[in-house]
């Protein structure tokens, strides 16, 4: 059995849950929550970082490992190319959500809006979501541009980069801060992500007291 | 030619200098300053971050693509073992160092003490640069703990994960700013990293205005 610790609000471990549904995976699911995390996930990744994979008596951490080691493990269902230089292409794409949106717009919106909340009870700093928006406009710029050409981020096949993309995108687009109106091929490219199999359960996803943007599960938004 | 446009206080192109000396890959450098990018940069990568590999008109950008690039396309001196459990270990160090050290040490105390001397003009920020120094005893611990049952972090022989602890270990050691003496076993493997052919020129990297920690490029230390 593969189990994923993981936790609605993480970025990376919805990446990873699309990369499994991709892959057509069967995997059951155990929560932690980002900010009280219990002694043992510790144990199994020192990191402290979600999400954790356990198959088999073998323990995987870190978004980085769990990735490449699906993408290793299960060839039948690629999320990289063959080619060297389009693998690393995809690769750069998947760097650029992991960690300059990460960086940019998840630290500067989700952060606020619901880790704060639940780690320490503040309120969301108003100068710091401000940041947030405004680079989540130019990042949506460039996804606009990405998906102008091509059906998938890097291509006419959904590869790992989609995962990345839309994992970041949804938890911002639960918060309902996603001004899709103005990126007609990015708005195109997220309601393709929606409907595919591996993104129905996280279309269902819950953060307890938070209730989603009216649109989040809806196909057509 | 395979050209890497670098800095010598970026981790990340100090981390892929290892790597490809590791592989014995010959290779020119030309610096590009993090805090003062050329237009030409973010034409070659949009993200702005260094290092950008360059080879026969292929454009590699991002650490990430560029050291799986590398691991994949020469293959003869690989910097991850076979076994994929053990793959997925090395990764999860890999990520420890380029993600949480980077986080919590060096963005503490190198940007402090480098970046925003050139950026900004700005002197470094003592509860942030304490706040570092902190955390660089919890990483020592865990790197002391890492290398007292192994030759190098992973295991016997070097993989990229001593070549992401090394490349951002360098930069702070550069500063003086390492307690090496608390830390044995750290200090030993720290050593031998130094000793390798790989890190010869990274002993001569200077930094314009800051001058080198006496011990810097000494092997015994």
């Amino acid at each position: 059995m593969v189990l994923l610790i993981h936790h609605s609000v993480s970025p990376f471990s919805r990446k990873v849950r699309i990369a499994m549904g991709e892959k057509k995976m069967l995997f059951v699911l155990r929560e932690e929550e980002p900010w009280n995390l219990s002694a043992d996930m510790y144990k199994l990744n020192p990191a402290g970082s979600l999400p954790v994979f356990l198959s088999d008596g073998n323990v995987i951490a870190g978004n980085y490992a769990i990735c490449e080691y699906l993408e290793e493990f299960n060839r039948e269902i690629p999320l990289l190319p063959q080619d060297l230089k389009q693998r690393a292409e995809v690769r750069r794409l998947v760097e650029w959500f992991d960690d300059k949106f990460y960086k940019e717009v998840y630290r500067n919106i989700a952060y606020e809006k619901i880790h704060k909340r639940f780690g320490s009870g503040l309120a969301p700093d108003s100068r710091i979501l401000k940041i947030g928006l405004n680079n989540l406009n130019f990042h949506l710029e460039y996804l606009d541009w990405l998906t102008e050409r091509n059906n998938y981020l890097a291509g006419e096949n959904l590869t790992l980069a989609d995962a990345a993309a839309a994992a970041q995108l949804s938890i911002i687009d639960y918060l309902g801060d996603v001004p899709w109106e103005g990126y007609r091929n990015a708005k195109l490219w997220y309601s393709k992500m929606k409907s595919r199999p591996s993104f129905k359960d996280i279309l269902k996803d819950s953060v307890k007291g938070i209730l989603p943007a009216k649109h989040y599960a809806n196909l057509d938004f």
